[in-house]
């Protein structure tokens, strides 16, 4: 199995499933085309939060604003998993959620992928990440270390990426919006368990209440939840949360349990 | 084969589709995952439009505007098919279609899906629509009754949904509109046959020719025609019919055969 | 293999999907549903730079805004590819392409496809296209001569279609732009190798920087560049060229190698 993620909309990502096909008989699942566009951070969350969720397989990544430039193009192999991206950082969570889920300690091996003469200097996800997850894939992660354009590099030398943790002053928690999602969804990075047990709370002084699921509250009105990757969501019931608390991603914003319910 | 549809937009159907293939090798087929946002009657519009022209396949598919409330998760079986989902009527109309084309008595039988402490209460279409269909799929439609999650339920306890019927008064038919397709189609619950012989007729005191196909007129002018659906449709050649005819999903409006050609 | 690509958006494609898996096996690839709407000369573009990259397949490709009019639908056989669609020359330059790569002297065969009572006037992309598409891919292409709806044709009496050339006037070059992409690049129809060895033009009067990939500008930045098609494109780094040059499909411009540093 290979699944492919890009901010490249369409229909780019066509020529990379041309290739790979050309390459492999790997089943291709698409992740999303969509990803935040040239936002390697927010890109990243979404990659870890969904393709943890697949069997064993090569993930072929590409949010990569430094296309072209000396940024090396990477692979790393995390348990039974293969990821193929930039080293931009985008692919460094879901490798240390995966090698969280396999437990012990997971075979993690990084690689440079590199390709003396691409055939263009701004679509590597056609002419260098492709071939390399369709050639990784046909080869098999046991031997990865002979797909020929792959050299091992140390993982540390890999740059790294992580998303801000909150920081609590009082009864003041200061977070920051990691991603906003298609329903406008406001996703922060406060852990859904500053919310237990508390029934109101205001975001930036806006006062909402905490509940379980959307329906709880009317049509239009604003809410407060754990969302489904377990932080606190800025939402709306049937409405756009971003809009209506007025956050968009990378805000900084103070969340106060409590408040006039 | 397994086929996803949803309201989700991305990337969270990726994460449908992660749970499902770690639990079979279904061939996954993407219906759509911009189904009109929390509408289950636009959205079972379309499930009934698409998904009988596929061969025997389990079917996922998630509006779910009340996820996380008492709303059942139910999973009905007809013929060689099965749907799964939501039950706030959204599949109602697809399976009377199936049962339709199945002919003579095809077996159908509802079933409630129970699981005890989903992960999130926010996003069943991972937790729990995806796994149940995973299984109905592994499982096999014969021994549907032996996936585990899954309690039989009389189909007459499900939530129903109809589409609503035209009414005719005089020379008036009042029509609504059912749902707007991607090039601003508007397609009304008016069977086609109400413009058998017609050359002309208003929709609401604008007059349109009646024609076979866009083309029949100029570019950026109104039509009617009878869609691929069988249904009347208010269209404008390379243009968009909903803004010409200053129609949206749910609007009542009249329309009059004759009119000034 | 069987590719998809058309601009019906959605959920269209899933009803064509399903008639295709109805009758044949074949794996199914989305190549893109957002084609250019009703532009069959901007999406024959994309189609030329896709579809080549994929391994023998038989290609579905719908952008046809004459649909139940006159046009023909037909089949086009060039060495290990079908291509299926209507007549408007949408199919030309990708088995122009096809054929190049092929070498030789690839065999080329052009087909009628015959429908005699289609199911709709407007939907020929599920009523005509699929079930050819579908039966071509079952059949094989050794034996194309045999799929019932199939007549030969000559290939010269298809539509054809060719992009513009760009013209020269001492030191201009007048260009004409072929498509924008999602990300708002402009691409043109001038040669990439107009702009060896220069470091600076203008387009229009708007002088740009000439580089090998976005990152040597600033973001926000106009630039000009190869792209991955080999043609000129004019582009903004971390932003839309098009918004930033002015220019959409179809536009003519100016190209001046030099111009003020």
């Amino acid at each position: 199995m290979l699944t492919l993620a890009s901010d490249f909309g369409s229909p780019y990502p066509a020529a990379m499933k041309g290739v790979i096909c050309s390459r492999t008989d790997a089943q291709l699942i698409d992740v999303a085309h969509d990803l935040p566009r040239q936002d390697p951070r927010a890109a990243a969350f979404w990659l870890r939060e969904t393709l943890p969720h697949f069997p064993p397989a090569v993930h072929l990544a590409v949010v990569d604003p430094g296309v072209g430039t000396d940024r090396r193009a990477i692979a790393i192999r995390v348990a039974d998993h293969a990821l193929v991206g930039p080293d931009n950082g985008l692919l460094r969570p879901v490798v240390r959620r995966l090698a969280e889920q396999a437990g012990g300690t997971p075979s993690i091996a990084a690689y440079e992928i590199t390709v003396d003469d691409p055939a263009s200097t701004t679509f590597h996800g056609r002419d260098v990440f492709a071939p390399a997850a369709a050639d990784i894939h046909e080869t098999g992660l046991d031997r990865i270390d002979t797909v020929e354009p792959l050299s091992p590099v140390d993982l540390d030398s890999c740059v790294d990426l992580r998303f801000p943790e909150p920081t609590r002053d009082g009864d003041t928690v200061h977070g920051e919006v990691l991603v906003v999602d298609d329903f406008g969804n406001v996703i922060t990075n406060i852990p859904g368990t500053e919310l237990a047990g508390i029934e109101q709370a205001t975001v930036n002084d806006i006062s909402a209440p905490v509940v379980d699921t959307f329906d709880r509250v009317d049509a239009g009105s604003r809410l407060l939840t754990v969302g489904s990757h377990g932080y606190v969501e800025c939402d709306v019931n049937r409405g756009r949360g971003d809009e209506a608390f007025g956050l968009g991603v990378g805000d900084r914003f103070e969340l106060v349990a409590g408040g006039p319910a």
